[in-house]
């Protein structure tokens, strides 16, 4: 069984992280990556630190896999290139400021007067539409004008950012979402389309709750630290070594809570949920006097045996050497370039099909421009 | 134009969260979504706060034009109406724990044994794998194991939840995903496929810079409040009436930066990016000497002349007036169910596609087993 996207070809114009986390993404569903880099610097991120023998291990991890052509898309000679890679891909990705394609001769329209199956791809700051289409952002901008600072942090607190950017990644997921759908719809009709992804739309709809909140009750949520707003208990806790989860969504798992802990599952101030959640600080230091008294992993194992949902807060190293993600495939090796250099790491595909065979490694990140001979040669040889 | 899903039928068994957010999003690139609820109680969220005029704006929101049929799984009579939405349906969703689908005699060995196009989108705590797949699993314990909540907080404290739900909401649209890329295979090969996604594996891959940062560095990064962990400046920052983002990610824009706010540009404390990392804490004050005297909107106006990224921290009722936001047509009314009843609002699609109508509101979300008639008589009645 081939793999999904097995003969789809994506031309990759993107750089830094929403766009190349899409193009992974397709790329480990079949697809194969040409990434188009400007010359002499290439993607931003091959400056990106962390460095191991001088490359970026971001940029190893981000890129793994994909084929790099330096073209100077203001040059003749590399536009022949780049025109004859059209005529042959299925996806085109850019993440430039709206009207920058235009400029270069490769907005949507021509581009699909001339390729009417491509499907183009863009992801950008604000989107191609609106009062500020034109201006620059970055993951943290999206994230602070999206909202998603004001419900992060500590209650009471400052705007925190999300350690993760989400700012990029869920963009670059949509992405992928609209080029796979667009996939779909071209064997029905023969037609490419174009997807517009803008970093601040997406931070919408990730929100449902805080919406929900804002708009029923007239009320904005702020931070909450790390419990949840409307469920108790259900946050962190302090261990003898560290801090673990507790997740009792409703009562049953409150009493089966109460009794693993020696707590009185009868008090009349955690009867329901919503007594629970005014007396929150409360129960909070009724739980931790006791859980303060042995390790994390005491507590996990107690609580995994009563059936409470529970997790170790863990770092990137933990999570990286977790059993459970090691079992699921999620941490790969990348394999350097000539059988040596630095030992990069990536993430694995979440992604698991039945048509999809596992990966046990990624392969290598490109050179910049390293692919080209192979690339002006595939061109010269259509399949 | 038809849409791109148009005519596909999705069965959407799942509830809560991760699944609905699947689906919801199918939905909007054109999908019909039947609703298989639990009778008498339906999907959980039903019950979930706030609410408007006795229903869940939660709810309503996340479940908007979808139908509804109440259905038991382990009654024979139920069972035969099932079977028959399994023989008109493309896309099966679940969010079961590994096995409960087997038990039921709908795993999908035997689904893809008499109905070999279908296909079977799983989304689960842990997935289908691995040591925990049978451990019950909620939003903020993914979090915790993957990682992420020790990336998101203050300088030197605790960890904190993301205040959006993205254990659920990326392993949400990773299944869309995958289902979107069978749905393209199943063109080629005639065949469905499983799809399989873990919440706890969808935490992975969204961290790649704290991936990078440990395994490069053997050191796993903690939070750093709301300031990018290797760039500055690039952070929040105080005004006389609130906080603002200011992301100036190179020299060339701290040069503009320092000029705008009138701070010395020459001051070798601050010459490179390193420098200005290593004196974070001092740059930070001394820009925010000049950000305090004057309101965020003079600055995001100031900034935003200078060509300099910049943005509001806005909280959700901000963000949902926003007219950038709102010029993209990301906020919806929720149509009421017979011309009346309370009006609820929701995300709009981010996914904006040429081959896709913007729609101007959402239908409204179903009672539960509203459609069972209609869907009854679609069966009876094969297009």
């Amino acid at each position: 069984m081939p793999a999904p996207l097995s003969g789809i070809t994506v031309l990759d114009l993107t750089h830094v992280l929403a766009g190349p986390f899409c193009s992974s993404t397709l790329q480990d569903l079949g697809a194969r990556i040409i990434k188009v880099e400007r010359p002499v610097t290439g993607d931003d991120t091959r400056a990106f630190p962390p460095f191991l023998g001088g490359e970026s291990a971001y940029f190893a991890a981000l890129n793994a896999g994909k084929h790099s052509i330096a073209l100077d898309l203001k040059q003749p000679a590399d536009r022949a290139i780049f025109d004859r890679l059209l005529g042959r891909a299925d996806i085109l990705l850019e993440n430039y400021r709206p009207g920058v394609m235009e400029r270069l001769g490769y907005g949507y329209d021509s581009l699909h007067a001339r390729f009417p199956r491509l499907i183009y791809g863009a992801v950008s700051g604000f989107g191609h539409t609106g009062p500020d289409a034109a201006k620059p952002a970055y993951d943290m901008v999206v994230q602070a004008r999206g909202g998603v600072m004001s419900i992060t942090g500590e209650e009471g607190g400052p705007p925190v950012r999300v350690g993760a950017s989400i700012g990029d990644i869920v963009a670059g997921m949509y992405l992928a979402q609209g080029v796979l759908a667009a996939l779909y719809s071209r064997e029905k009709t023969g037609e490419g389309a174009k997807i517009d992804i803008a970093m601040l739309d997406a931070q919408i709809p990730i929100q449902e709750h805080a919406i929900a909140i804002a708009t029923a009750t007239g009320h904005p949520p702020g931070p909450t630290g790390a419990r949840h707003p409307t469920i108790t208990p259900f946050s962190t806790f302090r261990a003898a070594d560290g801090f673990f989860v507790i997740a009792a969504g409703n009562d049953a798992l409150f009493g089966k809570l109460c009794t693993t802990l020696g707590l009185d599952p009868a008090d009349p101030r955690f009867a329901t949920n919503g007594l629970r959640c005014d007396n929150v600080h409360l129960l909070k230091r009724l739980i931790e006097t006791v859980t303060l008294q042995q390790p994390v992993a005491h507590w996990i194992a107690t609580l995994d045996a009563a059936g409470i949902p529970t997790g170790r807060v863990q770092n990137m190293a933990q999570a990286l050497a977790d059993p459970q993600i090691l079992a699921r495939n999620m941490v790969l090796p990348v394999t350097p370039r000539d059988g040596g250099g630095p030992a990069f790491t990536a993430a694995g595909n979440p992604i698991k099909m039945s048509t999809l065979p596992e990966q046990s490694a990624r392969p290598p990140a490109p050179t910049l421009d390293g692919d080209r001979a192979a690339i002006l040669d595939w061109l010269d040889h259509p399949a």
